[in-house]
């Protein structure tokens, strides 16, 4: 291998970011390079979820929703995502899912296009996204509402006036690909359609600017590189600008202008608020809350630089590896073409990806045939890339991926 | 007042419910009589968080959705709540909150039964459930879907061969009055039509029997007479005899048949998981299922029983205090027509709750007028019931109600 273990002592040494893995809980004896998919346990949650539970909920009983401000939650955790985003405390909040709220600003975007039908993506997009996108065609019959689907790179070419909104996602979930933001934006709305962009594999991972890019809706979720848990609440980014006119179906008491006057007739909340649907958990939403103060005073740039150190720092290492000459990269491999993760297609990915685990590198294999690592700046060191690609280099010089037991399909991959 | 409360400590020795209460956290000097609103902090949810953040997520991360069951918890807590609804465990699914699992039902149901367009409900429902058919509404266009609204009293009249299905709230979250399941979803089908009952104010405070009963669709949320913490997850039941053909528009990765093939078409699970669509927050799941577990053992005839009594008991505590002579009964004076709760009608009602509240005595209010007192069998005691309303005659009798911090109405009432 080229760079040596000492070189990236000395780089963790130096990391202006070094600090913030104190602020993980971090098992001994792993190195993570799956918090792409579920980010580590910061330290600040189980204390957040002891102080709700057993001094708000447990002690102020219904009135934590006053007392407590558990009602402005989805706003309060909205305005902590807001500069992660480039975008206004105002016009984001934390609500459902990332599905939920995918379908909500789709549904959304037909109307503030009348005319036209077409929903533009990529059949490469993350299969929620097409799925949610393929339920509201299903609904809404061909007549209104059409899911077209093209080559990721063939996304621009596409638009044409037929397009209401173009549905894509930043950071394609299985090659890492970063997507065009600024041009695709751009190229929408010279045909006059709309970007929905999903943002899971990209915020917390690199400086966003929706504001600045002229986005018009946004949703991403908690748990990736926001640290907010398994299954933490999702987020929608609607542009100021299309707020007073934004009509989502899933038109529920929590976006109703006044819930407690308890009217029979829905009035959309004159903000933001107008995306929440029911009640939302109060204890997701304080985990999500926790977990995002950690981002105080975090220079996204230092973020981005690290991030991209790191993936260059694993690529380099595989690729002067003789053992690993077979992962063939699937990545972009011009830095700043990627996220924050680098994935290798294999045809022995799934066991290679098992073994690695068994040997506590924890990465992750996405069907049919890659092994993928990401990379988060906050928790990840130099010198947790070079031991695990030697990890996997071990793994793989030892043939260990072949044991019968790295064979077996586990139900979440 | 008639009833001593020496008789009132003599019921609560001889409860046979009365060791739950000890399952509970409960503030000393209060008495909690909004249950029905937000359930008390169940002793097993803390410990129950701590395990999950600290042994599972921290320690396992990623792997937890395998090694830990993140992955069945909708399946696992709607295992929980069958038994409670009168339902097969494969029929009952923990996801989203009621509003979104709502929205999945009522377009469902509209396929179920192509040709109808009527959605039948009240204007006394708990204005959520029409929010929502009015989104659905909104979003179909009136030749696809109408949200008629007729007085809760004439919803069997209204039923004709226009309807799809009846939308209806089991419990009433004004009066408390109960509405005849039995009957009414006999007198929908009979024309054809689907039952969509919301079990918000009945689950866990009253015996349900939908299969039984032959009920088609339910929904309900996991926060009130379950316990399960601020926000928790919703159920939606299914009748098994509906699910092959159930089709629902929030087909998100979650209610894929196969999640991780990431393939881009959807298609749906073959059971009841379909009714999932985005990933549920682990978190408030196994806060969820943690509270569920207190009902293991509970005889809901003991529990519905005992509601009846403490209401009872309240109502003739009320009913023989010339002080509160005001108080304008607006639940039904037959137990049979009520869930577990009694609202009272006073001009000055929000002052009142608010000042009861200061007192330690915790009922809620909702507008215009009405003081609401909700019956939790659990964790709720006969001497709790006298003091509340020793209480409340003590406010009236010395005027303390209108004292004017008691007028500021809060956000949430």
């Amino acid at each position: 291998m080229s760079t040596s273990r000492a070189v990236c002592v000395a780089l963790d040494a130096e990391d202006p970011l070094k600090d913030c893995r104190s602020s993980f809980v971090l098992p001994e004896g792993v190195i993570y390079l799956d918090g792409n998919s579920l980010g580590a346990l910061p330290k600040a949650v189980p204390a957040a979820l002891k102080t709700l539970t057993e001094q708000e909920w447990g002690r102020d009983l219904i009135g934590g929703w006053n007392q407590h401000g558990w009602i402005d939650l989805g706003r309060e955790v909205g305005a902590k995502l807001a500069p992660l985003l480039g975008a206004r405390a105002e016009e984001v909040i934390a609500a459902d899912s990332i599905s939920v709220n995918l379908f909500k600003l789709l549904a959304a975007a037909l109307r503030l296009r009348p005319g036209r039908r077409v929903i533009l993506s990529s059949a490469e997009n993350f299969p929620t996204d097409l799925y949610v996108a393929q339920g509201l065609e299903a609904l809404l019959e061909r007549s209104r509402c059409e899911l077209k689907l093209v080559p990721e790179a063939q996304l621009a070419g596409a638009l044409d006036d037929s397009v209401a909104v173009l549905m894509a996602t930043h950071v394609n979930f299985r090659s890492g690909r970063l997507l065009d933001m600024a041009g695709l934006t751009s190229a929408a709305h010279e045909v006059g359609a709309l970007v929905l962009w999903d943002l899971a594999h990209s915020a917390g991972a690199l400086p966003l600017a929706l504001d600045e890019l002229a986005v018009d809706l946004a949703v991403g979720c908690g748990y990736k590189y926001l640290n907010g848990g398994p299954g933490a609440p999702a987020y929608a980014y609607v542009a100021a600008r299309h707020l007073d006119a934004l009509e989502q179906p899933l038109s529920g008491w929590m976006g109703h202008a006044d819930p407690f006057a308890f009217s029979p007739s829905y009035e959309p909340a004159p903000g933001i608020e107008r995306l929440q649907a029911g009640t939302p958990s109060v204890l997701a939403m304080r985990a999500l809350s926790a977990a995002l103060d950690l981002w105080k005073g975090v220079d996204m740039a230092r973020v981005r630089a690290k991030s991209l150190a790191l993936a260059a720092l694993f690529l380099e290492l595989v690729e002067s590896s003789s053992a690993l000459a077979d992962l063939e990269l699937r990545s972009p491999r011009a830095a700043d073409e990627r996220g924050s993760q680098l994935s290798f297609a294999h045809a022995e990915g799934y066991a290679m990806v098992q073994a690695l685990i068994a040997e506590g590198v924890i990465g992750d294999f996405r069907a049919p045939d890659l092994l993928r690592f990401g990379f988060t700046p906050l928790y990840l060191r130099y010198v947790d890339v070079w031991d695990a690609v030697a990890g996997l280099e071990r793994i793989v010089v030892e043939g260990r991926h072949r044991e019968p037991q790295f064979q077996k399909r586990a139900r979440v991959t």
